[in-house]
């Protein structure tokens, strides 16, 4: 078994943006040689995600009209997180956008349906981040 | 270190619907001769899903209504995505329902709890969709 | 390549709780000597979660706000499920936080971001419940 792994680096200018990392990742899975395995991608922050959805300008609008209606940033004094920082909206937007996604490796590519797309979605940005790729396989 | 690949196929007649994908699963291990490792079943398309609840039809005429609280497929207007297309609400019902599940293989068997059971979650049905499952394990 | 298996058992006096576990399932990746690998730790219960976020109890304050506005408890007689049982908000609630967490095993220990924390999330406690872990690797 042979293993890999790479942190990615993100400085997203906004509070909240999406950024579609497929091809960092697939350099990643180039990189390690490995043909047959997994590749987990995870955030390393907890206000920030990782997940698989279609790279489409209006989806990503739609996905910001959609998570300040479930969990809104606003006011900040809402929340009882909020007393030093002002960011528990993310803590709650990234539990529905999720920590992470675990794809198939196979004949040393990313086994993916025709749209699947891998972004890194920042909820609380303006500030370095980090993103982990780790791989296990053959 | 083994590996295995299948897709399992699906058309589901109606917009929205859930399988029990539980015994397909089981018979890939099966079939991969696996006895310890991990199981990945993920959706290859971005408006479904797979994930792991009870496979009681109450609980599942539940999902249909909250789903439709939290992202209601119309007005089809009120989403960016739906210019062409009028399936916004399922991208982000998948969101919430989850990707893919990842499950432990021991002794050859999907190392589960008494009621978890494998559900394949589609919302923008009525067309042949697949699913995905990877297995790494000796 | 090698694997473990463990179950952490938990008994939440409270219908809804959340337990920091990430000693625990250190603790598991030292026993199983591996240094280079993937963990999955999940619930084996159905509403229950494992996610990864703050150990911070305004956050966790908000998580029992927030999942009470997005999915009740009551009134019970609102959800299909609830026949002979009381929890359809359970299985709800879970699907926004999610089964199970997987996570970079680097040199023997979890490969973490600054902040990130596991935590084991009940829904419908006063009952005994477990939790899985499942190592593979080298």
């Amino acid at each position: 078994m042979k293993s890999y792994r790479k942190e990615l680096r993100f400085n997203v200018p906004s509070r909240r943006g999406y950024i579609n990392i497929t091809a960092q990742v697939q350099d990643c899975i180039d990189e390690s040689g490995i043909k047959e395995g997994l590749v987990l991608v995870n955030a390393m922050h907890i206000t920030a995600s990782v997940f698989i959805n279609d790279d489409e300008s209006g989806l990503h609008s739609d996905f910001e009209t959609w998570l300040e209606r479930l969990a809104p940033e606003k006011p900040h004094s809402a929340y009882a997180h909020n007393t030093y920082e002002d960011n528990a909206d993310a803590h709650l937007k990234r539990q529905i956008m999720g920590r992470e996604i675990v794809c198939a490796i196979s004949e040393g590519r990313l086994d993916f349906g025709p749209w699947e797309q891998i972004f890194y979605g920042e909820y609380d940005g303006k500030r370095p981040k980090r993103v982990l790729v780790k791989i296990i396989g053959e």
